[in-house]
């Protein structure tokens, strides 16, 4: 779990008296990964930049991507003699993954495809801050740094790569697009229906994912004020993290990772391709989900995988069945007998 | 926040792997911190003991206490050359406080009553595991080690105060006599009105807040099998516990902070007395209360107060009255106008 957390609308302004203390000396700067999307924006005003600090904007308009990670760890070695005094990540899951995972391979040695899986860390990494300025990954709680890499897209999962600090401020919430917005808060709420319906459940897990669940159906179905409804997104998207971090995801995470693999779809839009099929597997939560696109007049895009290969279909059928755990988790031990390739085939070609 | 946690039934049995990495060498043992509850039953037999580790067993009769914490450390220093590798702290909310504090004195200099604060603890303790064997006070969660003192009954609050490790086994509250689990239940359930009713709520501690107050109105009011309930309120306590630690709790507390200060009540049972008659600041959560003594056929003592003189009520008063966080918090900031040391001596007389 996270060790530190603070929040509150305005806690950002505290980054400069919670990063003091763990400045090793003026030659080890601070790394802020920003997301792009502030490039040109106020923010690096509100910075406390001091020495060699740095800020690198990178664009999340992709999936985060071992080769990313591999050259910002390679240009940080180059940079500086010293290692950093800390990596902060600003921005959705794919900042936050991506800071989570340089600070992980700035003290591990080889490339972070190696380390593509589960406690294949050996090291602490560096210290490292999350802050995030768009709500549903849970990115800022998991204990996962989800990256693409040239074999799988898996994340790097041990209890070195949480966040040493995390600060939830919902002011960054009001500037999200709204689709975006959308998609992400969806990841959240596909998070929690997967958990809640899933064999590895146990009371820990349940009451994080009601939590969220609940301020899901709050945050996009209520009619609660808008300042409001983004303290509770960022709370639910907190609350799903933890859930699943005790359990696993299910059905729709494992067939949304086939389908980023093959065709490069972002994770918070390609949730909810999947999940608005998967009827079968999650009745009510699929009836909710409808429920919440046509509140927020949200249309998918069509076609999707229209164009697609059979070689494609069957690599993205693979991709999904290659992920065990999230099968048995949503299907039980007998999950092979289940559901076949084919099965999953039949349900991309309706994307 | 609590860095590691497991749960689960049979939790218990990992921490054998757990402490192994902890272990410095064969002259750090483990210390073992038990309530005396345990003494005489095998739990003992389930205590990985190796080279000169000890368990001491500690009686939660009475509230802990800054010289028993002193003396404690006296010994430990005394027994060894080499400080301890870890300290367990394995009972209710008294054994948990207690471990807590004996790990950071052991680092820190001088008596446990010089740290009776916020933030006056300056090195982290030792490293530190709690294991929570009764239900409800939060301790397991919380950045306090509440201690009675030659001077107040008050926390040791700081960011090390908090476990390094949570062991959360709900085959622990098999055994918890009737009376304690309602009594220690309530604590949680005063807690989370306490802090859902107050003026410093915030959307963090709100959701943790309210996820543990429905998590007792099903342990309390609702008909679920045991094993449910013994796990949904192991994660009340959590929950609740997690809530306070980022607002505050109020009235009930502040009262029965000054009753056990002058008559040795027990915590838990001490906020129920004074809660019971605390419908005017907390309506709909008394009426709840009631609701649940009632279903358990729980009667609590009477005439508590009624001996005592008026410089005993007057100190009471004056001890509540001293913790302003916790009526600012319950009151607002113009609280000292809205109640006085007559109103609460009123209060006492009732009980």
């Amino acid at each position: 779990m996270v060790p530190r957390v603070v929040f509150g609308r305005g806690s950002f302004a505290s980054i400069d008296t919670i990063l003091m203390p763990k400045r090793r000396n003026s030659e080890a700067p601070f790394i802020y990964l920003v997301d792009a999307f502030f490039e040109g924006t106020d923010l690096h005003t509100k910075i406390p930049l001091l020495f060699d600090d740095q800020i690198i904007y990178i664009s999340a308009e992709e999936e985060p991507k071992t080769e990313q990670v591999d050259a910002l760890v390679a240009k940080l070695k180059a940079d500086y003699t010293e290692l950093p005094s800390g990596i902060i990540g600003i921005g959705g899951g794919t900042l936050l993954d991506m800071a989570k995972a340089v600070a992980l391979l700035m003290t591990n040695p080889g490339s972070s495809a190696d380390y593509q899986g589960w406690d294949l860390i050996q090291r602490p990494g560096l210290y490292h801050v999350g802050i995030p300025t768009i709500s549903g990954t849970g990115a800022e709680v998991s204990r996962t740094a989800v990256l693409m890499g040239p074999e799988k897209k898996l994340g790097l999962n041990s209890d070195y790569t949480t966040y040493d600090q995390v600060i939830l401020d919902p002011n960054f919430l009001a500037t999200v697009p709204k689709e975006q917005w959308f998609y992400t808060g969806m990841d959240c709420f596909i998070h929690c229906v997967e958990s809640l319906e899933g064999t590895y459940l146990n009371a820990f897990s349940e009451s994080y994912g009601e939590k969220a669940y609940d301020l899901c159906k709050e945050v996009f179905l209520g009619d609660i004020p808008k300042l409001e409804a983004e303290e509770k997104l960022m709370m639910a998207s907190w609350h799903g993290g933890m859930s699943i971090a005790y359990s696993q995801v299910g059905v729709a995470h494992a067939m949304s990772y086939g389908l980023s693999y093959v065709l490069s779809t972002k994770h918070g839009i390609g949730n909810c391709l999947v999940f608005q099929f998967l009827e079968e597997f999650y009745p009510e939560g699929v009836a909710l989900f409808n429920k919440m696109m046509q509140k927020h007049n949200i249309s998918l895009p069509k076609g999707i995988c229209a164009n697609c290969t059979d070689a494609e279909l069957e690599l993205m059928a693979k991709i999904a069945l290659g992920m065990a755990p999230l099968w048995e988790n949503a299907l039980g031990p007998n999950w092979e007998s289940k559901i076949s390739k084919e099965d999953l085939i039949a349900i991309y070609k309706k994307i």
